[in-house]
This record gives C-alpha cells, structure tokens and sequence, in this order.
C-alpha cells in the first residue's frame, strides 16, 4: 500500500488545520494509508481529514498514549522526538503542512535518506519542493511513490 | 481497533508456522488487526493465516525493508532490536508461539508494562499464560483486550 | 576500554543493593567503565560502588531526566523501555543482579546478540552463567571481554 | 560533567576537519566530554582533538560497530538515524560544523526541546548561533551549560 506521511506542529491555527484536513482526506481519496506523529494540530487535521473520506489512518505516537481521536492503528513507540525518524523512515513521501522545529527534524530526516519531501507554508530547506496546496502538494507525494 | 500482537521466532519449522498460521487467521477473523515483527518464520506465518482471512496485518520491522509478503501496513522503524518494545508496546495483549531470545525480551517487555502475554510452546516464565493451542491463545489474547 | 553493564531492578533489598554495590567496585578496580540503565535500585548500588573505587559511570536512562547521584557520563535517551537494547548491545559483557522483567528483557536482548551473560540470583535462564558471588560474576565478565 | 556535543557529516573536506579538530581539542581544554555520533568526517576529527587534549570522547554510533578510532566510551544503539536525537538530548550544549540533512535533523532536535545550538558554517535556521569560529561556538557553547 502506498503510504504517505503528513507531518506538521501539534499546535496550528485554524488555516493551516483546513488545510491539513484537505490533505488527509486528498490521501484518502487517492487510496493511500495516511502516516502522522499522531497528536494533535497538524496531525489530528490530517487524519480527520482522512476519516472523512473513509481512508486508514496510522498514528505513529511518541509515547504510549494520547493519540487522536481519528487513529485507526496505532504505533505506541514511547521512543519521545526519536519517533520522527520511524515516521519519515516508513513513508513512500512525504507532506509537510506549517511546522515548527519537530517538522524541520522530520524533513532533514526524509531528505537524509532520500524521501521526497512536499511542503505546503513550511521551512523553505533544499529539497523541500514547495507546492502551491496542500492537496498539490498530496499529489505530488503520491506520484513520487508510484511513478507512472 | 483491537490490535493483537503475535511473536515469535525469524525461522521455526512446520508445526510452529502452521500454528502461528492458525493464530493470525483467528485474529483476523475476530476482527482485530494483527501486529508482528514483519519478518520470516512466525512472523510471516501469522501474516499469511490473517491475509487468507481478509485481515489487516501491521509489520513493525528492525530495518528499512525486509518485510514479508503478507504486510499491509510496514513501519520501518530501522531500530534494531529496540523495535521488539515498540511492537509489544502497540498491542492490547500479546499472543508467543514458540520463540528464541528476541521473542522472549518481547515477553519480558510486554510483561513489564502490564500487557497480558499468552503462549503456545513459548518460554514458561511467571506471568505467561500457557495455552494449549494457537487459537484458543488468541480467543484469550483478543477477551483480555475487550473484557466483556 | 572494556565496558561491563550491571543490571538489575530500580527498586531492591538491602542484600541486592550490597551486592550490586560489591559489583560495581569490582568493575572500576578492573579498570573497566561501567555501564548502567542510570535510575535507582541496583543501577544506582553499582555505580555507587564503581565510584567508591574512582571508576567511570555511563548511566543510560530511559527519559531525559532521572540518573542517580552517581552517574559520570549521562546518555539521556528518551526511549523510554527500548533503551534496554542501547545498554546491553553497549557492553562487551553483562552482570544480572535480581532483577524483575526489565532485566529478563535485557539478558534476553543480550543473548539474542551473543552477549555473555552472568548472573547472580537472577532469572534463570538458558544461556545465563549463574554465578556464586557479584564479585565472580564480574571476574568472569570483564574475563569474557577481554580473553587472555 | 559538562557534556557538549559537536555534531556535522561524516565526510567533510580538510578545511572543516582541522575546524572540528580545534572544536573538540578546545572541549577538552575546557573540561568538558565530547560527544559525537562516533563516525568519520567532523565527528572523528573532534573526538582526535579532543583526545590531543586528554579528554574523554563518548561516540554515539547508530550502528552495533563503526567507531572512530578515538572514541573512549562506546555507546552502541543501533538505532540508525534515531540515534540522533539521542545524542542532542544528552548534551548541554551543541556544536554545529558545516552539516549535511543528519545535521540539520539534530540541530532541529536540539532546538525543539531548547538546547542551545552554536554553528560554524553549518545551517542557518532561526536559533543556531552563528560564531566566528569552532573554538568561539565552544567556548559559547560550554558558557551555555554552566552560566557564570
């Protein structure tokens, strides 16, 4: 299965949370599985979004509980910041939504190994292609998984 | 959702792989998702008998790849053995089917944090459910996440 | 430099703590770094012991605060159960005092790598060298890293 | 013990080696332990110029093996990338030189539990203090850990 990480600041104001939300459940409808840190903000958005669409969410979380409300399965690492490397690690690509400094580890960790990295109102790094949408930004990331 | 993991070891023969084979079929058809190390031997065994129930398998690997062909969902913690607490952490209860060392830090860590660990031909350790057969220690596995 | 972990549980008796104390002088007059999970119980007897004698303490805790009053060099890993694998996988050889589930995950990572394990009133394990003294099973550890 | 962790890639070209050279002979000079990701590149030349000084060197490797030849303390995660955020979270204070993605994904993980992070030639992020050179980041790095 195709499995796209949407990453982003567990605390957002209610723009960057729509457009979160319009990403996960652009995730969905392309019929990928949607990976996130699991908390909430950016990531409780995305898979809101998801549900919303009827997509699976899977919340990678940093301890072994508080996960949102919109987890399907749920990864209980209790490995703290190190999580962020086993999110990136399992992703296809990946879609950065805002971000404070846990994202930009997130994005150096992808760029480290290769994951492509779209960015929607994030940290403008070498790399990071910076997409006009979040669900620009979704398409992006599932054609870099499945190149046709 | 109720998520079970069923441990055990990288390489078992016929008998273990057919029980294991029965267990993750029974996860499957009992609803739950089931986790495993996503690797050969038990692992891909419980993966197989949940796949051939329409189930949905979770593979919580050491490595970047290496995951067996029945993993729907692939978290590629790239952890080592520190992956084993990640996945024992992630289950409502655990199922051991035979096992070596790794699957019996696995108990121990389950053990650790309160999780309810059933086994069939597993490591007699205080605390270890024995059960008499694959089944019936995922019928208790899946009861002990979701008493009635 | 020869690196000796001594496990054991965060909480013990006065005769554990006596003998992990024993333990960790022995580890620094052999002139090797100790290696400990850094909280309380027999990690902080061993590195109490190890200081007694002017040795060297790694304390490699779980979360990012918490080492004991004698802990050197603080490895602050914020893994949570998995820095278990991070302290074994770290030493040339490994002495298990007492010790309760976290330790049996341990001497389990342990073996699981090849690691020699001794052990002094500890699970009894295939594998585990039990020992009659602390001071005997550090004698054969530190032997075991370094074969004349 | 202080404890200051330069970080930086594992190849670098012979300018930035003689800077991460000075980097960890003055972290020694100033009594601090050096820690590093314990690999080649800026991580070896300062656990070298640390050990010109006398100090004490603890490589955080993300491998079971792979050390630089001057590391004292071993500590063996395993953990691959993870193994970064390992290392930030034990320092005091970080020390940035030059940097590819797995430096800007620690420099990002310092900062977000707010540790300080001092750099040469390295990622110009908003909270990484730029200074003149290697030996000024430590000097401000040390002054950082332990105010006066």
């Amino acid at each position: 299965m195709t499995q796209i990480a949407v990453i982003g600041a567990g605390s957002c104001d209610p723009e960057l949370y729509s457009a979160a939300e319009a990403a996960g459940a652009r995730v969905a409808e392309m019929g990928a599985v949607l990976l996130t840190g699991g908390l909430s903000g950016v990531m409780e958005a995305a898979c809101k979004g998801a549900k919303s669409r009827g997509g699976t969410t899977v919340s990678i979380i940093p301890f072994l509980t508080g996960e949102n409300a919109y987890s399907d399965i749920i990864i209980r690492t209790g490995l703290g910041q190190a999580r962020n490397t086993v999110l990136v690690q399992s992703a296809g690509a990946v879609v950065a939504i805002g971000g404070e400094y846990g994202t930009l580890s997130e994005i150096a960790a992808a760029l480290k190994i290769g994951k492509r990295v779209f960015g929607y109102n994030t940290w403008d790094i070498k790399g990071v292609q910076a997409c006009d949408s979040p669900i620009d930004a979704v398409i992006r990331a599932v054609d870099a998984c499945c190149p046709s």
